[in-house]
């Protein structure tokens, strides 16, 4: 594979070439400048372009509604349910076939989705302004550690009560404690988190910490007023719940990736995302096209006897991280994932390692200890991939057949989606 | 070095070899099994036993005063104007000299010293007890981050209004706080820490975060109370102060050491702590005596363009948390270190890895990630380590002559020491 694809870089034409390193660089330095800060929190309706009351929002590269399948064609039906558009699935499935009800890709409206990420209109967002390039991004909320999400395609009592209540209590006093502490600047955020054991995919437990400090003089502060239990309630919550920075993350990474898109020429990537068919890259020279192939290999650890024959893939976006240089591009920073996603602590600084063989450059602010501060690998080049047959590393949550997260791992893309979108880098570049 | 010493081991008759064996198991049972447990702060003065309003303790094995120079006399001096126990250095000395004031060691108060480890009976101390052995020790608090503390020889209106706040505010108020949340267990929250990138001796940023966490909802139920200001800035000096834990971990280490220490037959240390004139350390099955050797070599990250040459020895016993398994013998969990005291990530992992050929023991409960969730190196042997040459890793912040912290640095202290509590060891339980 290495010899073949090698061809792909070596035979651009020199002017291409030129053009290509120069527009990398200018997606790298965009990647880079990004400064996400986090501004609001409001329900998609109001806030997510395009996003109406009747829109259903899921992961991945846009499909056809009869290409969802399995858990992510059922965390849809639900959500329609949960948001009052359709009594029951069958009330669901007619009201989307019908058109009343319509089913988009998260990536079509700036938003970012945590495994099947699912949005309605009522539920509430994270708002993340890049304040460097004037671009926002969002992301929803964090459902809890339950293995039972609707984002795993899971729904009940439990479900609807977690929703309910992110809705109803964690979104409007997050909004509330952001309107007394202002903006919160993200990047020192993250870059710190790296140096307190997170790669920011898998592991949040500080940037968490972190942030929970950052809103505690606003808790303080409502404890004299109506939103005193309410601040009380969500304080608890971000103290449970090790993961909830990662939605806040995921939103800070979407807002530096849609910065870096849409450079001519630039074979960077500035998206990589899953649907229940499919794994897909983005490319920043290559418009709003989604290069899609298999789904990635898999090398996880299984919660409570589950196996590799219960796991199903019903999407996942998180692997932004990964897009901006965290995730499995900061893996050397985490070795306690051992425990959540198996591996040893020398094969993740060697996984992390090996990303340097596929990216434009090196992070000026996530900058990795255990690999003596050298800057995280950044900016995945689709001829760096297969130029070297390394693919990405992304660490990630796995999903189960009937519902819930059954495990965590490392997925590896094939390097199928990397070839088309090379064959279409020089279809528009060079013969085209 | 290492084929003399080996004879130490292998000379020791077969009945003494094998009882020391069975002691030195003990003492490992004791370093792991303690359970220390913050449960109050108070002034030194009102629970720390045998200590008077003219009592001032300092750092390391018991000198005479005219034995104490520099920097540390020269905090003992201010320690006793600061307390009203004389009005000017001079008067200090002539207190001290006349017995009106006594000098006397941390050690022999079940308490702990950074740095110079000036105790005065008005300063509030942490009270950490060890649930499973029942013994109580102390350390006082932590004097942030300023270069120009008691501790480290300085003293001016700087030093003082910062001591003053401690006793007013800061103290009364960590009290209060405990009243409300009730007794902290330390050890589960110290083997977290390790997993977010501390060491615990020279890092504590996370271990501050989690006991930032654990005060907060204390914090949000003093808004109410007359309390609420100095919650207030309670919080904001956590937040400022990422070395503000280490005082704890001392605490917790020192109820830990004690726990070990006096079973016969032991040769495993259950205290390190320097002085101006010495290192010494105190072995479990060898009573009170202080064996006391070279100060230790440095290896050292200096700051602002001072060297080597400034540095000077004024004591310190935060190594007490290398003695039950942190600080260099967990280095490898914070990489982060590098950029404070020099050093390279695989040096780290190196002098980590190193300190398992001087223990008796692993862990169960502080866990190293970076080593694959290895029991951290525990219970330092006497025997083990003139076997190998090797000395225990300790880190540490350095002193400067003119007062002030001026770098931090790995010490490695001589072999010494551990020759004449070896000797000593002889003498008691073989030739004595």
């Amino acid at each position: 594979m290495t010899i073949d694809s090698q061809a792909f870089a070596l035979d651009l034409p020199a002017d291409v070439e030129e053009r290509r390193r120069a527009a990398n660089a200018e997606t790298l330095s965009r990647l880079t400048a990004a400064e996400p800060v986090l501004v609001d929190v409001a329900p998609a309706g109001d806030v997510v372009p395009g996003m109406t009351p009747s829109t259903i929002l899921t992961s991945g590269a846009p499909l056809e509604w009869h290409e969802y399948t399995g858990g992510q064609r059922r965390a849809v039906l639900y959500a329609a349910v949960y948001e009052g558009l359709a009594a029951d699935l069958a009330g669901a499935e007619q009201a989307i076939e019908s058109g009343r009800v319509q089913v988009r890709s998260t990536q079509q409206h700036a938003c970012i989705g945590s495994v099947a990420g699912i949005y309605t209109a009522s539920m509430p967002v994270l708002v993340v302004r890049d304040e460097t390039h004037g671009n926002t991004a969002f992301c929803n909320l964090y459902e809890g550690e339950s293995r039972h999400r609707l984002n795993y395609g899971s729904y009940g009592e439990e479900v609807v009560t977690g929703l309910r209540w992110l809705e109803e209590v964690m979104g409007p006093l997050l909004a509330e404690c952001l309107r007394r502490t202002g903006p919160i600047r993200l990047k020192p955020l993250m870059a710190r988190a790296l140096r307190l054991g997170d790669e920011l995919h898998s592991r949040n437990t500080a940037a968490t910490l972190l942030l929970t400090r950052e809103l505690t003089p606003a808790f303080l502060d409502l404890e004299s007023t109506e939103h005193a239990a309410a601040a009380r309630a969500v304080f608890e919550f971000l103290s449970r719940n090790e993961y909830a920075f990662l939605r806040l993350g995921m939103a800070a990474a979407k807002a530096t990736a849609d910065a870096a898109h849409g450079i001519p020429y630039s074979s960077v990537l500035t998206g990589m995302a899953l649907n229940c068919r499919e794994f897909g890259i983005r490319v920043s020279g290559l418009e709003d096209e989604w290069f899609r192939g298999a789904h990635p290999r898999l090398e996880g650890r299984f919660f409570d006897g589950f196996t590799e024959a219960d796991a199903e893939w019903i999407g996942g976006e998180s692997c932004v991280t990964e897009t901006i240089g965290l995730g499995g591009f900061a893996q050397a920073c985490a070795p306690t994932l051992q425990a959540y996603q198996g591996g040893t602590s020398e094969a993740m600084r060697a996984n992390n390692e090996a990303m340097y063989a596929i990216t434009v450059g090196e992070h000026p602010d996530f900058r990795l200890p255990p690999l003596d501060f050298r800057g995280s690998p950044v900016g995945i080049d689709v001829f760096k991939v297969l130029e070297t047959g390394v693919v990405p590393v992304i660490d990630g949550g796995l999903a189960g057949k009937d519902g819930g997260q059954i495990g965590a791992g490392v997925l590896r893309p094939d390097l199928d989606c990397f070839t088309d979108a090379a064959d279409a880098y020089r279809r528009r570049y060079v013969t085209g």
